[in-house]
């Protein structure tokens, strides 16, 4: 049984899987099986519960502990995606965030056909990704499953999205050169980050207890529309044009 | 998060899930789940090693124990698919067996596009299905892998099989009138076993202890056309002609 490689097709960027909280270390061994299963490689940890390594993870991986040997480890989802560019949150719950809804097959393509590098978000077992967490996705990844029954688990959710991504290997596209590649996330986190400075410096967090909510909705709103480093800068330069200013920001 | 279901579509029948030989009550359990994740209920049991039911299989269903209930029970492959037209045989091993190899994906589309009832058969965990249970199958699906590393277990090559079709559950067509119906595999093996009585008699096993062989060889030919009622009743004719013969079946 061979994987089919055209030899005229270039090879993707393969997006990282990363893990949120998770619980379980013989889910986080499952999950690196299911990826090797389909060739992805790249495991990233968000601060699992038991902490890391995790004696219970390499019997469940089947032989795939290479993946769990080179798992980076992260203490919050803000860092593990700082150098990525396309956020998928993989979600089964309607959160009311505005945000593209794709099927695995859909990110698949996109994965893909994009040039930068995608990552995987995957919540914790019994609760899945917080609405903060997803807010540094671009996009919702969503497994249409039975709407009766639905009880995918963290594995299952993996290697579903591991195998789309596999089966569209022969589809990658050379990157587009007349456009400038969306920024990584970090680079929407250092503007996000400021923005939110000069925000809390101009008590615009009010109420105090609203303020994450608040910042939530802006994170959401402004990963949203995948702008390139360049106009990551402009949108900076506008913001501190607003820190240093003692007046309204429309002058 | 809900499936789409376009009013207009109609819905094809679904497969069975037929798990032959399996050794572990929980992996049947797991099976159950991944099925019923996908919308799949009928679950069929070719001699589970440790008997059935099973106390094992419970709970690792997550819900899924009204499928585990009304799993059927058989003493062998033949019986199983002997309601079935379109017996799909899954397996990743390369056995000189002269059979159309199709994706996952391909299946499910010929699935829900062929009139009559499918089945996919999934072998006992270790060795996967014997190259005799291979031979009730038309076709053969194969889950492309990693070829290095490869190592998908019983409810994962389920649950991408169950994915696949349920991903084109809103393409399903109606059934073609032009067309007789594939026969279903009881008529095959009724045709089958007539033909092998038929050589008996006529030493044509010859020596014995090929005859397992040879039958296989003749059972894996036969299926292959996916002939219908008509043509199988045409055949089974012309065999009885052989049997009735004092001569050479050529006159």
């Amino acid at each position: 049984m061979d994987i089919e490689k055209p030899a005229s097709a270039q090879q993707s960027v393969q997006p990282a899987i990363i893990l949120v909280r998770p619980q379980l270390g013989e889910n986080i061994g499952k999950a690196a099986r299911a990826m090797l299963n389909f060739g992805l490689t790249e495991m990233r940890l968000v601060a699992p519960r038991d902490g890391w390594p995790n004696p219970m993870a390499g019997p469940a991986a089947s032989g795939a502990d290479q993946i769990l040997a080179e798992a980076k480890l992260f203490d919050n989802v803000a860092d593990a995606v700082a150098d990525i560019t396309h956020v998928y949150a993989t979600t089964v719950r309607k959160r009311g965030i505005d945000k593209p809804v794709f099927t695995p097959q859909e990110a698949a393509y996109q994965i893909h056909a994009q040039p930068g590098k995608s990552a995987i978000l995957f919540g914790a077992e019994r609760s899945g990704l917080e609405t903060e967490e997803v807010g540094y996705a671009r996009s919702i990844i969503t497994v249409p499953i039975n709407p009766e029954f639905g009880s995918l688990n963290l594995a299952q959710a993996v290697i579903i999205c591991a195998y789309e991504w596999s089966k569209n290997q022969s589809l990658s596209m050379p990157p587009s050169v007349d456009m400038l590649d969306a920024a990584p996330q970090g680079e929407f986190e250092g503007m996000i980050g400021h923005l939110f400075e000069i925000l809390k410096e101009k008590d615009y967090f009010f109420p105090p207890e609203r303020s994450e909510v608040t910042k939530n909705t802006l994170r959401n709103l402004l990963t949203k529309p995948s702008w390139n480093s360049q106009e990551i800068r402009t949108l900076r330069g506008v913001f501190s044009t607003f820190g240093k200013s003692k007046q309204s920001p429309r002058n």
